[in-house]
């Protein structure tokens, strides 16, 4: 059973996902009232309760799991909206590879996806860059669109918008499933870089920059150049970069048995994500020095006057997908990925109040 | 592959989808273009296109089939926003219901589900009414909650107002599929009532009794008697009823080897639902006087002024899901159905531009 949410802190004197009208308290009610009655139903086919997906044992299947989870692109939509063009499609490429990064996070190869795109009215350019986006993902990761909904809904959505969800299956042997329960003291943390913030902490990034729904002032706010940025790379390209999918880089290291956990980084960053892979007793430490951060964060957060522990909460802060490797496998899998870096190690742990992600905050 | 959609037609005087804010020609379009990118990504796994679910042939698990399917409630969800209290639970039924039929058209047993919720902000009493409403409907058809995606998203929501999708994965034996392609003349169309208009037909009924989004009005209006109503009901008591799932029972029919197609009755109606589980020379014959047409149905065709051939596209009409079974096994069936109806029969289709399904026009 999975159920996901963007998290965030409370801040001190900067920006918050509270200040952007995002309230914790209330999701995370809602979703202790969700796994609860979840775990009513689900018997004794289901697995284990609060990793990426949610595992499934088929009945005549044996040895297989079924891993499943279900996302929305958030209000990074909102950015689409302003922006138009080739920006839908990146909508449709961004549910699913956030899709199969969330499964792939337990070891399993995705399947196939179904989308759910709800507008007041179906403009056809509008659904035909999601789609595009979407299939062209699907291609890209093996994964077979197997159909969707696609609801069009007066009154329900204003003129040009629209919400977008994605569903995916994969599956995993039973023997090959990755939950980080091997994982021990010593062991390598590595990162892999994100293209930007996938699609967590948009919320708050749209109201640091400035936008406020007005389509051309918003438009203007897109096109400034992002301070610190190469290329002239504009604040608008830099936010709607889509996420990127960790599939083809890391199933080979799985076909090898390299891995010993991994952690997919969405709604609540580093800090809240690495945890759901680490065994109750192991501590990842970090070091935010021994990775990039890409100029779009580092933007955010001076603009935001964004604490050190909320920062790491909301957004990736660069690294995308993470990856727990034994100290002997470490030299291995470094070479067989393009742009990883070691970000930190697994230590154990002391009490049980100990952050279970450590070096994140002054 | 399935693609679904409410669809509907133009009408002559009466009012109509279109009138209502729901452009086929524009849905039909994009569905195309989601048809034929989502076919390039099909491989050999994935199974026939057009039906209610997408099936996928599972590897490591032969001779199982799995069926998958993702549904929103569509616009009865302002139904939900305008009554609150209880209404909240039922959309959660409604949802797990609807995709529990989907998948039930071809013979699936469903195994588990995963919703989509997203709000402007989350009330934790409104998510909490959902999600019991989706976890009883999920114990009461025997599917593990597995997860799900619960998003709050400001400035994308309305206050109050919320956007719900579910996701269903089932299974079915290769060889216990029901695809309709025993069907043959002469074979007995039966059908099962509805409880009302499930989540079918919502932009044109509100349009019909005259909600106009303001709170008190709705409220006035769903509070009216409905006209030919037994024990008082109201409109919004009619309009609110919960979608069936027919699940339990069909699937003793299915298991004793009855039924030679199934066809869930959603948007499109039996004009539009019926012909999806029928061969291409076969034509199902519907008296439509062979079913008691609920009340609710009568005064929105009479209010409405709709036309007969729309009024069979836009609402179940009274029958919420079709089996079609061999004239030998009609006795048995019906004797262990309670409350089904014998509606038509299967003829020949003798030239190629006959309607599939005949009868329901004057």
């Amino acid at each position: 059973m999975n159920e996901k949410t963007a998290t965030g802190v409370e801040s001190g004197t900067g920006m918050s996902y509270r200040d952007a009208g995002v309230d914790i308290d209330a999701k995370m009610s809602a979703i202790e009232h969700i796994k609860s009655r979840a775990a009513q139903t689900l018997g004794d086919t289901a697995g284990p309760i609060g990793h990426f997906g949610g595992t499934y044992r088929l009945p005549g299947a044996p040895g297989q799991i079924l891993v499943a989870s279900s996302d929305g692109i958030g209000t990074k939509l909102r950015l689409a909206f302003t922006m138009g063009g080739d920006a839908h499609a990146r909508m449709g490429q961004d549910i699913v590879n956030h899709c199969a990064n969330d499964i792939l996070a337990l070891g399993a190869q995705p399947h196939f996806f179904l989308d759910y795109f709800a507008a007041g009215q179906l403009d056809p350019e509008v659904v035909t860059g999601v789609v595009d986006g979407i299939a062209d993902a699907c291609a890209a990761n093996g994964i077979a669109l197997l159909g969707g909904e696609t609801a069009e809904m007066p009154d329900m959505y204003a003129v040009g918008e629209y919400d977008l969800a994605g569903f995916i299956v994969g599956s995993v042997r039973d023997s090959d499933i990755v939950d980080g329960s091997l994982i021990q003291p010593d062991d390598i943390v590595i990162g892999l870089p994100s293209t930007g913030l996938h699609t967590n902490g948009y919320s708050l990034a749209r109201k640091i920059i400035g936008m406020t729904g007005d389509a051309s002032h918003d438009r203007d706010v897109l096109a400034k150049p992002l301070p610190g940025a190469e290329n002239g790379e504009t604040i608008g390209d830099a936010l709607l970069e889509p996420h990127r999918s960790y599939l083809n880089d890391i199933r080979p290291l799985l076909d090898d048995g390299l891995v010993r956990g991994m952690a997919h980084i969405t709604g609540g960053g580093l800090a809240d994500n690495l945890p759901r892979t680490l065994p109750d007793d192991c501590i990842a430490r970090l070091d935010p020095m021994a990775w990039e951060t890409p100029a779009i964060f580092t933007y955010l957060v001076n603009a935001g006057r964004m604490t050190v522990s909320e920062r790491y909460r909301v957004f990736n802060m660069g690294v995308g997908f993470v990856l727990v490797v034994a100290p002997e496998c470490v030299d291995d899998v470094m070479s067989r990925l393009a742009d990883a870096s070691l970000i930190g190690s697994i230590i154990p742990r002391v009490t049980s109040d100990e952050s279970a992600v450590q070096g994140l905050s002054c």
